[in-house]
C-alpha cells in the first residue's frame, strides 16, 4: 500500500524527461495497437464508428463558443458543455483516424476559446458558491477541462510550438489557475467538485508536462484561507480545520478501504469519471506514482463497489441524494469498467458488465475490453452479499447489502456516517429490492436533474424538508422529528456503528448495526435477517428487529414505503372523509393520512399489497394501542415535486423501549393474462417476541401456517463468534457459541 | 354470405354418416399429417414437449375429482378447472403420441366424474343467477365441457361401446342438458356465457354425434319461459322479448360486421376460444356449414378486430369492463390466430403475432402456424387507423382508432351502443397511446380477476361506483350525472352516431362522433384530429374539440386522466391545506381534489407532464370562469381497490354552449442516465377558436412557437365529400369542398 507521504516522496524524486503525445488517456504505442485492429474488435469499431458519425454531424454545423451567459439547460450552457464533449471526442478520431481534419477542428475551436477567455469575467449567474466563467459553477468548468486538456494532448503534436503557447498562455494556464487559487473554496477541499477541479488541474497539467500544476492537483494549494465556517450550496461544510487537499486528499478521506465514497452511489458515480481518467492518465505518463495501487487498490475497488451496489437492472441504491433510474449503463461507468479492467488485472467478470453497456472508451483500455468480448472470454458478474464500511480508514459504520442465494432479492441497510452535503438523516434505513423491482423504495432525491421548469434542474426546496428526514425512510423516527434533529453538523459529528454482518450461512444471513447518537439518551439496534427455507417459503423472507430504548417515554415511527396495490389487511381501520396531513414538520408535513387503526390487542398485523405482478406481506407484531398508518406522500407540495407513492407505518405512542419485529415477505404472483393468482396469501401465521430474563438477548419465532416454528435469539452485548452464551427460555436452558441461535421446529 | 336460415336449411339436408374419431379439433387426416412432421417444426414441438411435461407432471400426482364445494380460487374451484386442461391436453397427446397411457387417463378420470355427476346437486355456493354443478357458476360448467369435449373426442375410438354408453349415460348428456334446458337464463340468451354453453353442448354433441344437441347449440332452445325483465349479475338483462338463442344468433348479434363484439374487446377475447373452436370442430365434423363463411366470414374479421384493438404491445384497449394487461399472448388469442391463420387463408401477417406468442396449439392449425414460421413465411401485422362499428348491423356507432404513421400513438374514441352489462357510459370517450404507454387511460375495470381477497375475484363495488361512471372516462359529464343518468335500460336505448371517420390523409386523421341521447335536451359532438407535421412537432398532435349544447345552462367537465408527474403549469392554482371530495355522487366522491384554478380571462392554459421518460402538454382553450382542477382517484375508497391515478379536469360552468378545445402534445423525452431533458417545453403557443357566423362550422387554430398557424374548420352538418362549402371569415370568404378545410400558413 502506497501512502500519502510514499507518493509525495516519489514523485519529487521523479526525473522529469520531455514527454511524448498523446500521454492522458491515450499514448503513441496505445494508438499504434488500435490502428492495428481497426476492423478486427466488433464492439470498438462500432463505437468508433458511432463517435465518428456523431462528431463529423457536429463538426458540419461549424464552431460556436458564445460568451457565457445562461444556466443549466439554456443554450450557452448546453453549447459549452457539447463543446467538451465533441472536443474530446475529435482528439481521439484524430488520433486513431489520422485524419487531419479532426485535428484542425479541435485546434481552431480551442483558439476560439482562447480569444475568448482572456475577456471572460465571472459568469453572470451568481447562484453559486463557486462561479465559474464558461459556465454558472466553477463545477462545469472543471468538468470542461478534464475532457478538453484530453483533446489537447491528442493533438499537441500536430500544433507548432507557438501554436501551443497561445493556448497555453490565453486559455489552459488562466483556466487551470481560476479553478484552483482563485477559487480555493472549489479547489482545495473535500467533494467531487473539489475531485473535477483537482483533475482538471492535473490533467491539463499532465499535457504540458507543468509540474506545478501536476502537485497542485495532487496535493491541493498549500494555503487557502478559507472560512471554517463556509458552506456551499446545499448545505455542507467547505472545509474542515487541518483537512487536506487535492487528489490524492480526496482518495484519501471520502473513500472507504472498501471503495465505498461517503456521498453515495449516485455521487461516486459522478466523481468516478475524474477519479479513474486522471487515474489513467497518471499511469499513463507517471507509472511511478503507481496510482493504481494507491491506498490498497482504493480506485479499482471503487469500481466494484459502484457495480455491488446495483440492483439487479444495474441501477444505483439512491442512498442519499440519488437520481433513480442512473446505472452502470452510465458514461462514468462504461469509462470505469474499461479502465478497471485494463488496469485492474483483466478480470472477466467485468466483461459481462460491459457487454451489457455495449459500448467502450476510444483508448487502450476500451480496446482491451472489446477484445476481451471478441474472444468471449466474459463471465458472470456474480453480486452477492457484501458489506461496504464507510470513513477513510473504514470505522465509520457502512452500508450491508444481504442477496438471496438466486440474486433476486436485495435488501440494503444503511448505517454510515452522515456522507457530507448530500446525506440524508436515515440511520439504519432500509430498502429492499425483487429483481430490480423496489419493494420497499428509498425515496431517493427530490430533484429533476437538468429539467428547467423544476427550479433550473438542480434541488427543490422538497429535499431538504422531504427527501433528507428520516420520515421519508425505511427507518425508525422519534417523536415526529429526524435524526440528528436534522442538523447537519450534528448527524456530521457521528456515524453508526456495525455490530454484526454475517453471510456465512447463506440460508440465514444477518446484518445488525447500532446507533446512538440520532436521538438524546436513545439507543437504536436494528437487525435485519435474511432466512431462506424452502419448505415454508418460496422466497427468502426478511425479518426486521427494530429495538429501541430511551431514558423517557416517546412515540415511535417504523414507516414502511411500499409500492402497488393494497389486497387486504387483517386489521379494521377508519377511513377518512377528508385528507389531513400527519404532521406539521421534519417532512410529516408532506404526509397525508389516508387510513389509521388503534390495535386494541397484542396481535400479528398483516398487510397484504400487489406490486409488479407479486404479492408482498409485512406482518408485523403489534401491542394495545400501536397505531397502524396508511399514508401517501403529497401534502404540502403544491408544485406536485413529490411521486404521491404509499406508505404503511407502525406507530408505538408513549413507550420507554420496545422492539419493532417485521417480516417482508414475498409470496405468489399474478398474472394478467392467464389471470392466476398464484399463492396470494401470506404464509405466516403469526409473530411473537422471544421473551428473555436477560436484557441484552433479544428474539423472535415466526409460527408458519404450516405449523413450523422459526426461532431466532440475538445477544445484543456481545458479537463475537466464539463466545458462549446461556439463557433460560421458558424454564428451559437454552446454549449456544456466537452472537446468535436460530432453531426451526416442525 | 350465409345467413341464420340458409344454415338452418343447409343442416337440416345434410345426411349424417357415421363419424370418424377425432373430428373436432384434431381429424385422422390430421394427425397423420402431424405425426408425420414429428421432429421437423420447431415451434410445434417445442409446445408438444411442454405439453408433455406438463401432463406428465400432473399424471404423476394421481386422479383428483373432488365433491364441488369452493368459490373460484378456492380448491376444488381451482382443481376442477385444472382437471379439464389436464384432460384436453392427455387427449390431444394420445392421440399425437400413440401413447395409451393417456387415454387411459383421461378414461379414468371420466369414469370418476361419470360415477360423481349423477349424485350432485346444485353447487352449494349460492351467488351466481345461474348456478352450476361442478362450479358456483354454470358458466365454469360450459367452460370444463368445452375442453373435456375434446378430450373425450381424443379417447373415443379408444373406448368400448359399452364404456362409451356408460360415460354418455351419466356424465355427458345429463351435462349438456342440465346446461342448456335445466339452465336456460344461461343457455338461452345473446352474451358470452351462453356463448360457452351453446359451445360446450354443441361440442359435445359433434363427438356423440347427437343431432338433437347440435341443433340446439345451434339454435337455442325452442322454448325457455324466461322472464324478460330478468338481469343477471352484472346487472344486464337476461333476454329481450323475440331475442334469438344459440351460438348462430350469438353470432349474429352481439358481432357487427366488421367483427367488433359489442361487450368490448376484454369480453370478446374470452368468448374468442368457445367462438373459434366450435367454428374449428363445426368445419372439421360439418364442412357443409361453411362456418367460416358465416355472416360474410365474421369469425375470421373478428379475430382481426381484435389484433387491432391493441396497443403497440399487444394488450387490448380496456374499453367497458376490461382487465389492463390481457393480450393477445392471451391463451384464447393463441388458439384465434392459429385458427384464423388456418381456416382464414393463410396471411403470413398472423404468423408474427403467432410467432410472439411462441406457442401453437397442438393441432392441424397450430402444425400449419408453425410451418409457416418455420418456412419464414411470417410477415409484419401492421395497425393502421381503422374503424370498428357497432350493432348487428353495423348501424350503431362504432369505436374509432388513430394510428400515427410511425405506429407509436393510437387514439382510440368510443362511440358505440352500450355493450350489454359489461358497458360503461363514456359515450365519445378517449383514450390516447404511445408506443404501448398509457398517456389518457381509460381506467378498466375495478377488479381483481381470481384475487380471492378482493370480493373473492369477482367484480368490487367500486366497478359501479367509479369505473363504470362517466367521469372516470376521458369525456364530457354534464352537472356531475353519468351519461344516461347511468341506467342501463336508458343507456341500452341508444348509441352514438358517427359523423366522420377520414383516414385518406395519414398527416391529417379524423374520427368526429355525435352523441345526442347521453343527457336530455342536449347535443355533443366530439371530433378528434391526428396531425403530423415535422417542421412543427416531432410527433403527431392530438387535437380534441368537444362541442356541446343544450337548452339550458349547466355546468360540463372535461377531465383527462394522465400518469406520471406535473412539471408545469402555466396557470397559477390554488391547493388545500385538507383534501376534500370532489363531489358526493355518480364517481365524483372518489376523486379528492388537489389544485384549483379560476381563469380570469380567455387564455391557453397549458400543464406539462412527464411520464414514462417521455414530456406531455395538454394546452386547452380557457374562457373567463373556466376551473381547472387537480384531482386523484382514491377518496370513498376504504378498501384501496382503485389505483391513485391523477387526472386534469377542465370546467366550464353555467354554460348553454361552447366547445372544448383541447391539444395533447408528446414532446422531447428524459434520460435519467445520461440525465439530458431534451425538448421539455411545448412548441404551441396559442389556441384559437374560429369563429364563425355559421352555426354549423366549428373549428381551431394553433399557433406555434415558431409562428406558424394551423387552421382547421368543420362542417357540423354534412359530412359529405362532395359538397361544397363558403363561409366569412374574419371578412374573407373561404371556400373549400367535402366535410372540412386544414390550413397551415408560415
Amino acid at each position: 500500500m502506497k501512502s500519502f507521504f510514499q507518493i509525495l516522496l516519489l514523485f519529487f524524486c521523479i526525473h522529469i524527461y520531455a514527454q511524448e503525445h498523446p500521454n492522458l488517456i491515450l499514448t503513441k504505442k496505445g494508438v499504434e495497437n488500435i490502428r492495428k485492429e481497426l476492423g478486427n474488435i466488433p464492439l470498438f469499431d462500432e463505437t468508433l464508428q458511432k463517435t465518428k458519425k456523431e462528431v463529423d454531424a457536429e463538426i458540419a454545423t461549424g464552431i460556436h463558443v458564445p460568451i457565457p451567459k445562461d444556466m443549466a439547460g439554456g443554450y450557452t450552457h448546453d453549447r459549452h458543455k457539447k463543446n467538451w464533449s465533441i472536443l474530446q471526442k475529435a482528439g481521439v478520431l484524430y488520433q486513431i483516424l489520422r485524419d487531419d481534419s479532426y485535428a484542425s477542428y479541435v485546434h481552431n475551436v480551442l483558439k476560439a476559446y482562447a480569444k475568448m477567455y482572456p475577456t471572460l469575467p465571472l459568469h453572470p449567474q451568481t447562484r453559486s458558491y463557486a462561479r465559474g466563467k464558461l459556465f454558472w459553477q466553477c463545477l462545469n468548468d472543471a468538468n470542461w477541462l478534464v475532457y478538453v486538456s484530453q483533446a489537447y494532448d491528442c493533438i499537441y503534436e500536430f500544433l507548432t510550438q507557438e501554436e501551443r503557447d497561445y493556448l497555453e498562455k490565453n486559455l489552459f494556464i488562466p483556466y487551470a489557475n481560476f479553478l484552483s487559487v482563485d477559487t480555493p473554496q472549489f479547489f482545495n477541499r473535500i467533494h467531487n467538485h473539489s475531485t473535477w477541479g483537482n483533475v482538471a488541474v492535473g490533467m491539463i497539467g499532465l499535457v504540458m508536462d507543468n509540474d506545478e500544476l501536476i502537485k497542485r492537483a495532487l496535493y491541493g494549494l498549500k494555503s487557502d484561507n478559507i472560512d471554517p465556517h463556509l458552506k456551499d450550496n446545499d448545505g455542507g461544510f467547505i472545509k474542515s480545520e487541518g483537512q487536506k487537499a487535492g487528489f490524492l486528499a480526496n482518495l484519501d478521506t471520502p473513500f472507504s478501504p472498501d471503495g465505498y465514497y461517503t456521498e453515495g452511489p449516485y455521487y461516486q458515480r459522478y466523481a468516478m469519471y475524474p477519479f479513474m481518467i486522471f487515474g489513467e492518465a497518471l499511469q499513463n505518463a507517471k507509472p511511478e506514482l503507481k496510482i493504481f495501487e494507491y491506498k490498497n487498490g482504493v480506485l479499482i475497488k471503487a469500481v466494484y463497489a459502484l457495480l455491488n451496489l446495483t440492483d439487479a437492472d444495474g441501477e444505483f441504491f439512491p442512498l442519499n441524494d440519488g437520481q433513480k433510474g442512473m446505472s452502470y449503463y452510465s458514461k462514468e461507468l462504461v469509462s470505469a469498467v474499461d479502465i478497471a479492467y485494463h488496469f485492474g488485472g483483466n478480470d472477466s467478470s467485468l466483461l459481462s458488465i460491459a457487454s451489457k453497456q455495449n459500448i467502450v472508451q476510444l483508448d487502450d483500455s476500451g480496446l482491451a475490453v472489446a477484445k476481451g468480448l471478441q474472444q468471449n472470454k466474459a463471465t458472470p458478474f456474480l453480486k452477492k452479499s457484501i458489506e461496504f464500511r464507510d470513513g477513510s480508514n473504514g470505522t465509520e459504520g457502512g452500508v450491508g447489502v444481504l442477496r438471496s442465494i438466486n440474486q433476486h432479492f436485495d435488501a440494503v441497510m444503511k448505517y454510515t456516517a452522515q456522507g457530507l452535503s448530500h446525506g440524508h438523516y436515515d440511520k439504519l434505513s432500509l430498502s429492499y429490492y425483487n429483481k430490480g423491482n423496489e419493494v420497499l423504495q428509498d425515496y431517493g432525491l427530490a430533484r429533476f436533474v437538468n429539467i428547467e421548469q423544476k427550479n433550473g434542474g438542480g434541488y427543490l426546496e422538497e429535499n431538504t424538508s422531504w427527501a433528507k428526514q428520516s420520515i421519508s425512510h425505511n427507518t425508525i423516527i422519534q417523536d415526529e422529528t429526524s435524526h440528528f434533529n436534522g442538523e447537519f453538523e450534528k448527524g456530521s459529528a457521528h456515524h453508526s456503528e456495525k455490530y454484526l454482518f454475517d453471510i456465512s450461512n447463506p440460508k440465514l444471513q444477518i446484518i445488525s448495526a447500532k446507533e446512538e447518537n440520532a436521538y438524546p439518551n436513545t439507543k437504536l439496534h436494528r437487525t435485519l435477517v435474511m432466512l431462506e427455507d424452502k419448505e415454508d417459503f418460496d422466497t427468502p423472507i426478511l425479518i426486521d428487529m427494530m429495538k429501541f430504548a430511551s431514558d423517557s417515554t416517546h412515540q415511535y415511527d417504523m414507516p414502511f414505503y411500499y409500492f402497488g396495490q393494497i389486497i387486504n389487511t387483517n386489521f379494521k381501520y377508519s377511513s377518512p372523509q377528508q385528507l389531513k396531513k400527519l404532521g406539521t414538520k421534519n417532512g410529516y408535513q408532506h404526509l397525508w393520512l389516508e387510513g389509521k387503526s388503534i390495535i386494541r390487542d397484542k396481535r400479528t398485523s398483516q398487510i397484504t399489497w400487489l406490486s409488479n405482478k407479486t404479492f408482498y406481506t409485512l406482518s408485523t407484531l403489534t401491542n394495545a394501542n400501536d397505531e397502524l398508518l396508511l399514508t401517501r406522500i403529497g401534502a404540502s407540495d403544491p408544485n406536485f415535486n413529490l411521486r404521491r407513492d404509499p406508505a404503511f407505518i407502525i406507530r408505538k405512542p408513549k413507550t420507554k423501549k420496545d422492539i419493532f419485529i417485521n417480516i417482508i415477505e414475498a409470496h405468489g404472483s399474478y398474472n394478467p393474462i392467464t389471470e392466476i393468482a398464484h399463492k396470494a396469501f401470506s404464509t405466516i401465521k403469526d409473530i411473537k417476541a422471544v421473551s428473555l430474563a436477560k436484557e441484552n438477548y433479544i428474539g423472535w419465532k415466526i409460527i408458519t401456517k404450516k405449523g413450523n416454528t422459526h426461532r431466532f435469539i440475538l445477544c445484543t452485548s456481545d458479537s463475537k463468534k466464539d463466545t458462549s452464551h446461556t439463557i433460560t427460555l421458558n424454564g428451559k436452558s437454552v446454549q449456544w457459541i456466537g452472537p446468535y441461535v436460530y432453531n426451526k421446529v416442525k
